[in-house]
């Protein structure tokens, strides 16, 4: 019969929402974690395993909130230690959910650019299959703001699946997410 | 638990190979069968309806193989017929092995051009996710032969998955498939 013994090795790719930042998980990703659910993984629980990948983009505006003159080794520890203690809740939101429907599952974070570092991370890891999350928006709003899915479809090294947001779920500026 | 009572409804395109024509399915598109079953259906058969869709371009050079000053209506009915049969045979390969499988299954062939065929497919039948196998040629090579992977990703209205062929499976002239 088809399927191999071993669980099928599904990537996907989370971020944080652009509305309303961490611990929540973009419109987008959420969308794309439960239609693999829903359509792929379906009851056969034990026929998958996930390994989410946070990738956190080094933040140009980390000392908004911090005297920038004054700032010393400390205050970069503790920002670092900030933007950790935030991706883990986010990824936190997938991690319980397989927990509860015992799907095995890791989850990992990582710095950088998003596309270079799926990319990289599918080279190393060697999933079955990436599942990437897409606001869908048009090629006018596309130029702004580049497309991860995009630059996965065409570079990581394995078959990629994108999952589009439904149009009910954009929001009133269709770049948030 | 995840996973709706009804089967999800995965679309394949096929196609014949480049090298042995009818009955045999194209390298990339066998592959991409094969990859579904084994990693995405796996043992879970009752969770899936496969929808097989062939699309065949009609043929410019119907003429060759017989006389053209002296083609009849019966000719161009006789040449209709045949393409229904060579289609019919490549669908019987894939229809065979889902039945084996004990997998739900429909099978049926339009004619016109592949990419344009596959996403008014999609848009008239809805499936849940569509599956195409891709030659994985490069941006020159692409140039010279299109790809109908690229315009279902970017056109079609449901998720798509790409399914590159292996580099071990390709032919010596890489546009062939």
């Amino acid at each position: 019969m088809a399927g191999s013994s071993e669980p099928t090795r599904v990537m996907v790719a989370v971020n944080e929402s652009s509305i309303k930042g961490y611990p929540h998980p973009s419109i987008s990703c959420r969308a794309a974690f439960d239609w693999m659910l829903f359509k792929l993984v379906r009851s056969n629980t034990g026929g998958f395993h996930l390994l989410f990948l946070h990738v956190q983009v080094p933040d140009e505006d980390g000392f908004d909130d911090m005297d920038s003159i004054y700032a010393s080794p400390a205050d970069f520890q503790r920002m670092k230690q900030r933007d950790k203690i935030r991706g883990l809740h986010l990824l936190e939101y997938f991690v319980n959910q397989c927990h509860q429907m015992e799907i095995k599952c890791e989850a990992w974070i990582k710095q950088g650019d998003p596309k270079e570092v799926i990319c990289s991370e599918v080279k190393r890891v060697q999933p079955d299959l990436l599942v990437v999350g897409s606001r869908g928006l048009g090629p006018f709003q596309r130029v702004f703001v580049g497309t991860v899915s995009e630059f996965c479809v065409k570079h990581a090294d394995c078959p990629v699946i994108t999952i589009k947001r439904k149009a009910d779920e954009t929001p009133q500026d269709p770049v948030d997410d």
